[in-house]
């Protein structure tokens, strides 16, 4: 019998926040384990970091659409997805909005980070977004998935301060830098019924 | 000759935020003078506190409508503000929306403080619009005011983070507070063109 909870991470790209999830659950701070990832692009960084850490990993075509899963496709997350043991599926930059089907089928079980303190910049590039208005804090968010975009419960949010000598890049490496400290922290403290 | 920047505040309420501004320039953290304080309010504690701080101060009628001076009444906003000398003008809780004309005397001279991370939570009541959220962090934001609510080109922002046993009263105290820090420093920053 295993205490550790069973997630699956979704990406489709460098897979940066996967790595920072796989590390936690190797060094323990995270008790969890990585049942599975998927990711909607063939050769997507995330999947090779995956098979160099030893963690099972597929591609799924994601059928015709460029924003969402197809019907065939939904179905096929779905199904590898439960038969990976799965109980949680960790979005880590997966560009795709998830909807009916597959949020009853994980019900307030899909978690994303955000690069935003939402509900500021919800939607793409946030980091750039933020940049452009000019203000002066931004950060990232940890959310559960909902029917929305980026609209559904807040579990965490970290601060990142925009420098007077940041670029729209720089500012984006440190999000993405408190991204990978919090989105760890932030599931262990799920999981043990801390938050 | 002075070097102090002269400015004028207006307030329809407690008018906290206005002794954090008069304690810094008594002070001189803030090298500034306050040559009057307006409010809509008759009875408004803002103009006590002015009275107790020796600083000029009056209650200018604002006229028929609720959320905005009217016409006469704006005029006289003005020209009370142009003959003390304000060559900035700093809202401190006032109440009412800043049209054309009054935005026009003072171009680009006219300063809010709100509570909360703007662009997130513009409007009445921020404090309990981001708790009702469920946010984790908010703040508060020193802005200049243009025709929009709660639009203008953020100077400064401060975080205050959400604690698990805060109500929206405590909440908002802590954001009261780092008001009371921020409001101050931004204007010696911006008096000392380090904005």
């Amino acid at each position: 019998m295993s205490l550790k909870t069973k997630i699956a991470v979704l990406g489709s790209g460098n897979g940066s926040n996967f790595t920072s999830l796989a590390e936690a659950c190797n060094k323990d701070s995270l008790r969890a384990e990585i049942t599975l990832v998927i990711s909607d692009v063939k050769d997507a960084k995330i999947l090779n970091r995956a098979k160099e850490l030893g963690i099972p990993n597929k591609f799924i075509n994601p059928g015709k659409f460029r924003t969402k899963l197809d019907d065939t496709a939904e179905a096929a997350y779905i199904k590898a997805l439960k038969d990976s043991g799965a109980q949680w599926v960790a979005l880590a930059g997966f560009m795709r909005i998830l909807k009916g089907d597959f949020l009853r089928a994980f019900e307030q079980k899909v978690i994303n980070i955000h690069p935003s303190l939402l509900p500021a910049f919800p939607g793409l590039e946030a980091w750039k977004q933020a940049y452009d208005y000019g203000v002066k804090v931004t950060g990232c968010t940890v959310h559960l998935v909902d029917y929305g975009i980026d609209t559904g419960r807040i579990l965490a949010q970290g601060v990142v301060p925009v420098l007077e000598s940041d670029t729209s890049t720089t500012l984006y490496q440190r999000i993405q830098e408190e991204e990978q400290r919090l989105y760890p922290s932030t599931l262990a403290r799920l999981f043990n019924n801390k938050i």
